[in-house]
């Protein structure tokens, strides 16, 4: 069976496990995720209004979004704890959404990828956003979070099929 | 200008602040979110596919879930510490998105809302479930997290507009 | 079926959950337990010789328990966030063993029992005195890890049949 | 003296202090450690009945053990932070305990050994199957928490003298 | 011996210990702290040149103690864990020192008081300034931190003799 | 620009991001940095009084500043995860003060600098003094926290200007 039809988490009984990567060489890793919150033409309006205002929403997600990447292998069971040399995160608005983009990067140089350390810190960063906000527009949606791309270990390159790969 | 046309989470110099909780009254507040985790039909039928394994796929995400929950206010860096009572979250396949839907309900008396922490369990599982079935799918896609319903608090009870609220 | 006879922490569909406390009433909650590390009777000596090296292993290993005791809704899934008024955490040598008896004390006036608090504290001291003499006793066995008594709450006092209970 | 005569946690003023571990050569190093929750007869059938629940109930303890290893140096106050390449939980029946008997491994690539990591491990597991079950049965026993073997590192390899080491 | 002139947080045999405050009585306590981070001019000016940067070295670090805030409990081992209902930070320039002002805010209605969270919000947040302007000026200095006021609880409300209080 | 005269922690558009250090070379780094705990002489006496006792109060101290060191990088939001491979906290009298001197040494092999680590340490350990003494004295303050020593990395050995370096 490949490595492509089966559930690396689980051991032969099907029990949780984490994947032993004590085999695997150490290579440059780079994740790029993003993710969406789709909210009311109004709300993201009231968020961009005020320089300073905009910036402390956005500088807070950001924040939260990097302390989130490093907790990873605390929040997700089968994570391994990682030492990533960089996590940066963006956000912006999209006016057709209409609503705020998130992007996250996670990289390191390590035995094994940092995808969820990616969506893990754009996942946060969203749900900050949706706290912020929430108190004018509790109907927000947290939408599309994906992984965009990956780089370096043994499966190779991959951009998600959907999209134009690391922006 | 209303409650409902600021950013509570910015003070009048537009910095990110916590809501001050002290003066509202303590009732009994519940809130529940919903997410999904969208995927190729061949990676749900692979969790889905035998008993023990689906279990512990999906039990690993509960309580990822569950945990997340209960540290809410260490993700979120505006959410206050709270004595939740009451955290469940349940995942079940919906074949025809194809993928999982994840709902989660937050409990407590207290002086402020859980919708934080039933957003945040949704998240989590959802990210959980993507780490456990991402060696056969990476391009699966956690999408629509938002609020079902709340009730308790000063606001009184709400329900997402495009929902029936609390299944 | 009594309360007495089913699994509270699994639901109808036998699935883990945190049970709801929401219900239940806030009285003053006290556990008390106990636990034990067996060694070589040369390493229980090596830790007692000398004044302040005895009281560093004893004083790391009481803080240790203290502090794991406050985190223990972050270590037991579906533990329930407490607000603990009091932990303490006694150590004393047991020369019949040999070895070292730990005591640990969990208060709150609350909704849920704090027995959790009281073991993991217990626990947590027990590997922290093993961790600090490991390098000459590989072998020590913590044993013996168990609730003497709890009281506060629906269900009233208890004691462990094997012990005298409070000591 | 030897290094087996003193407590390396100490320095030579008695004060707690974590080991340099700079100086020490990056092997492979695997530990395994094991325990038991004792516990009554009924106790031990009720969480074997019915296959789901009983699944939720280990799964979960597997769960809460992985995450702990994972958290050992922020709880043990002298443990070196460490980046575990894999982490197993295995828990089983006893029926002439009768009870449960957890098995923790800890495996990495580093220049200090994974002891702590796997009892922690193994205690956490334990105190979960405690909590999921203390409604039925306060008396249970958390007992016989003990490294079975470990390999790697400068003392070389280690076997329990009262076990049968790895199993 | 008045409670004035002992060590509250050493039992009779002069061990560490929590106070049990389960005894108190909830009142509504603020604290009050501030700190100072003395600087070449030339990192003030770098810190205060350009809007953004400005703001966000600043927002950064204001979050920093927002969210330190909520973990005492978890840093300082004899603290309670505490339901805290508000915190905000705020942080100015002074030319004369030069450098930058602290100052944090806690509040709760409860049975203990906030003063370590005050202070500990404060020394994150400098912390957090001088790791974001340490490449430039490794000489920077954390000083003056110190509790300005407290208010609630029975010992009464308190201002540091050697301020104006709560400013 | 030279590297002396921008902040690394801030990217082309001002935002609060992670240094990279992906690119830096692995060495053996060490820092060591200084604080203090200024308080009333008889403050300090009773502190002195009693060996037990205030072998715990800065026995308690010096675990907390241990304990938050390895901590650093979930506490300070740009700062990398890093593996310590040592921390080191002393804790002294100073009776010209009068008050207490906390110096606290960090050590790893890496691609980073260990700074926050030492000077988190010795904030960390100067809060929790600051704690077990407030009883008796709440107008003590932390000051002079400052780094004494770096060396390793490429910019090299670094002495604070105004101190002897590393003592």
């Amino acid at each position: 069976m490949s490595d492509e039809a089966r559930l690396t988490h689980l051991d032969e009984q099907g029990r949780a496990t984490m994947v032993d990567v004590g085999g695997k060489v150490e290579t440059e890793r780079v994740a790029i995720a993003e993710g969406f919150v789709k909210m009311a033409p109004e709300t993201l309006a009231l968020i961009q209004s005020g320089g300073a205002a905009k910036g402390d929403v956005v500088a807070t997600a950001r924040i939260a979004g990097i302390m989130a990447a490093k907790r990873t292998s605390d929040l997700i069971p089968l994570c391994h704890p990682l030492m990533l040399t960089k996590v940066a995160v963006t956000i912006e608005a999209v006016d057709t959404l209409p609503g705020l983009r998130v992007e996250a990067m996670a990289r390191l140089k390590g035995q094994t990828g940092v995808e969820m350390e990616a969506l893990t810190a754009v996942s946060i960063a969203c749900l900050t956003l949706y706290d912020m906000a929430k108190a004018v527009d509790k109907a927000m949606e947290i939408t599309s979070v994906r992984l965009l791309s990956k780089t370096g270990g043994k499966s190779g390159d991959w951009n998600h099929p959907g999209s134009d790969g690391a922006r």
